[in-house]
């Protein structure tokens, strides 16, 4: 992509009522309009971005059996009634609309309900389990106040997984699969190393659940980590009793302020029960069906990676997730520049590598201060310098460090 | 995938209150599930098929210069507003909601007025233009009546693309190149041949627009077809001058039934006025944007071609859009025989191809049942008989010829 082609363009300040620093660096860069308080527009670096990142979760919960689908945004009051979930006294962030016949329907600010009434009717024997149905979909949720940027939305997509079990221990066996391919999940985004397994409150459906945790100042949570076993405890369950049991000694832990960047929860049979889920076993008994939840929010993700890594000049993207692995930056129209650096980026395009050219007719300044707020991995100068050398200056994004490599070279780290 | 492993099952009737074709098939096969009546949930299958059709329309978008965004289901009624398209009584498939200040917000039944007012916010210089913007989001219409299955829906994906160029000359390039682009996509979907380039009206901004319009016995349009030209007039526009001006003769047309299944207006500078979204010309002097708007619909042409191609037997899939392009039938549990389905099924994955595998133990008429119901383009048995024989049997669900091909044949096959 050249920049002059690009629909977007970046600016100098974000919206005066855009305090989060992640949606701020994300409109200035031209990754994200905003439209309203908590509704925000996709630009295509956005797009290219939380794709990047839906394609890795997607392949991971593939990996593990996961089967993905898609829910519906209007939801039937019958549905919700069955678990009491329907009143907004009880779920406070309904967004609610009306047929033209009158009928009442709200918008999906969760899919579990949805999800059980879909798939009872396609399980009903043990020879059918277990099971896992996953999607994205968009959530909308009608908040009170929208704050925190693109971390939490009025309308966001969510991944979601459902995991059908005939057993606790059947469950259990997948909910390990899934805590292991979350594990690789954040690892391939980049926070391998600053997201905690954490252990947090259960909710209304069991004493414990799992986040994972991302060191972030803008977080909501805090929690206390172990650093040598890589695992934190949610405050809102800092007790001895969870420390015992997670052998680890409260002296050891350091409190930190987080983002929850996903969390799975044991439900039991809470959520077969009032639908009559059950399952036929070997035995020709009726069993009721056990059930998990897995989220992860890519937008939030999104948004926690630029919180967590960005800096003063602007975003840092890790490389599997950069809508751009390589900013090529010409400097002067020169027509021998200009040729210079469209047979890199054709060259490189071709090899397969993905490159953004700023192809603009503006100042070295602007041009090296857009490549640092849009914050592609790695950075390479082009200009009348270049062509007489035999290497190319490759900024570092991240660490700042300059590299002098030739094209081979260059290849070479872009293929890292 | 094993069928035995798929979270869904094909089922011997569709619901009572389902009388499109479309939708029972698509129901019985285990592709969506209806969830409300125009509301459909994509199960596994019918997301694989969705989700190529959406692919195969976002290489082509993209080839033109299309760049992807995605706007949100929340919308602003200030935005609507400006073009007096809020108003219920103006625009009657409005679903509306309430954030908890009271304030109203509509839910996206199209987005031509937030693309807009996103864009005009990133153009401003004839150097800025042409450009277009696209995107897969769902649309939510308050529809009176449901029906026609997954063609018509309350809530459906759609692409949609606008484009904005600087004069109408500029702006008919790319409605040209558009154009191209949607006789390929419909090329690689299956149905060119009986695919109609199409006059139509043009409704409230320009005398004519065009339409592609599918040969359908369920579609709610009728249009004369030339067939040497390989184009269509729709009965609403079928006058004199219009003949005379596409250079076809009137007892040389046919008329037929036909479903819609993209579309392509010109706004010329009707959109951009009421934005007052101009640019500033090589004379520095402000004008218009000129404007286009090109939509596809894919789960509506996904029931489409469940219509036009379908059988008394079931669902036949093109090719390139198939979830799995082979279907191995097992017959038997013998140990040889699933060792042998075994091995061909891995040959074949890791080879590339995509396959899907009725492993389950039912009989064999249950197995060829549900293999044409579920309609990939070919079938293969595997059983004792063939364990001994040097071929395999092999079905093309579309012709129902049956071919006798070794393995190296059927790869050759499934490459095509």
């Amino acid at each position: 992509m050249r920049v002059s082609q690009l629909i977007t363009k970046t600016r100098k300040e974000a919206p005066a009522d855009e305090t989060a620093k992640n949606a701020q660096l994300l409109i200035r860069a031209g990754y994200v309009h905003k439209d309203a308080a908590g509704v925000y527009v996709w630009l295509p670096l956005g797009r290219k971005v939380l794709n990047n990142i839906i394609q890795i979760i997607r392949d991971e919960m593939d990996a593990i059996g996961g089967q993905e689908v898609v829910m519906s945004t209007l939801q039937r009051k019958e549905v919700w009634e069955r678990t009491n979930r329907w009143d907004d006294e009880i779920v406070d962030v309904w967004f609610k609309t009306t047929y033209k016949n009158g009928t009442e329907a709200g918008l999906a600010w969760s899919h579990e309900e949805q999800m059980v009434d879909t798939f009872r009717q396609h399980i009903d024997s043990y020879k059918d389990l277990p099971k896992a149905a996953y999607q994205f979909q968009n959530k909308l949720r009608n908040e009170t106040r929208a704050k925190s940027g693109i971390m939490r939305t009025r309308e966001f997509i969510m991944k979601d997984m459902y995991s059908f079990a005939r057993t606790e221990a059947e469950h259990k066996e997948f909910y390990d699969k899934v805590t292991a391919a979350y594990l690789r999940i954040f690892e391939r985004l980049g926070i391998g190393e600053s997201t905690y397994f954490t252990v947090a409150s259960g909710g209304a459906f069991a004493e414990f659940s799992h986040e994972f945790q991302t060191i972030c100042e803008a977080g909501e949570d805090v929690v206390y980590i172990d650093d040598e076993k890589h695992i934190a405890i949610n405050e809102e369950v800092m007790r001895d009793d969870v420390l015992k049991n997670l052998g680890v000694q409260k002296d050891k832990l350091r409190k930190a302020k987080t983002a929850e960047v996903g969390n799975i929860f044991s439900f039991g049979t809470s959520k077969s029960e009032p639908y009559d889920f059950v399952y036929t076993d070997e035995n020709g008994e009726q069993q009721f069906v056990v059930m998990g939840s897995y989220g992860i929010g890519p937008a939030r993700v999104m948004g926690v990676i630029v919180e967590h890594m960005g800096d003063d000049q602007g975003i840092v993207w890790p490389t599997e997730i950069a809508p751009y692995q390589l900013h090529i930056t010409s400097l002067g129209n020169d027509d021998a520049v200009i040729a210079e650096a469209n047979k890199i980026y054709n060259n490189l395009i071709s090899a397969g590598f993905s490159v953004i050219w700023d192809d603009r007719d503006v100042s070295a300044g602007e041009k090296f201060a857009d490549a640092d707020l849009m914050g592609m991995p790695y950075r390479v100068v082009v200009s009348k310098k270049t062509i007489d050398s035999e290497a190319y200056e490759v900024k570092v994004r991240k660490t700042g460090e300059v590299l002098q490599l030739n094209l081979d070279e260059l290849k070479k780290l872009l293929a890292k």
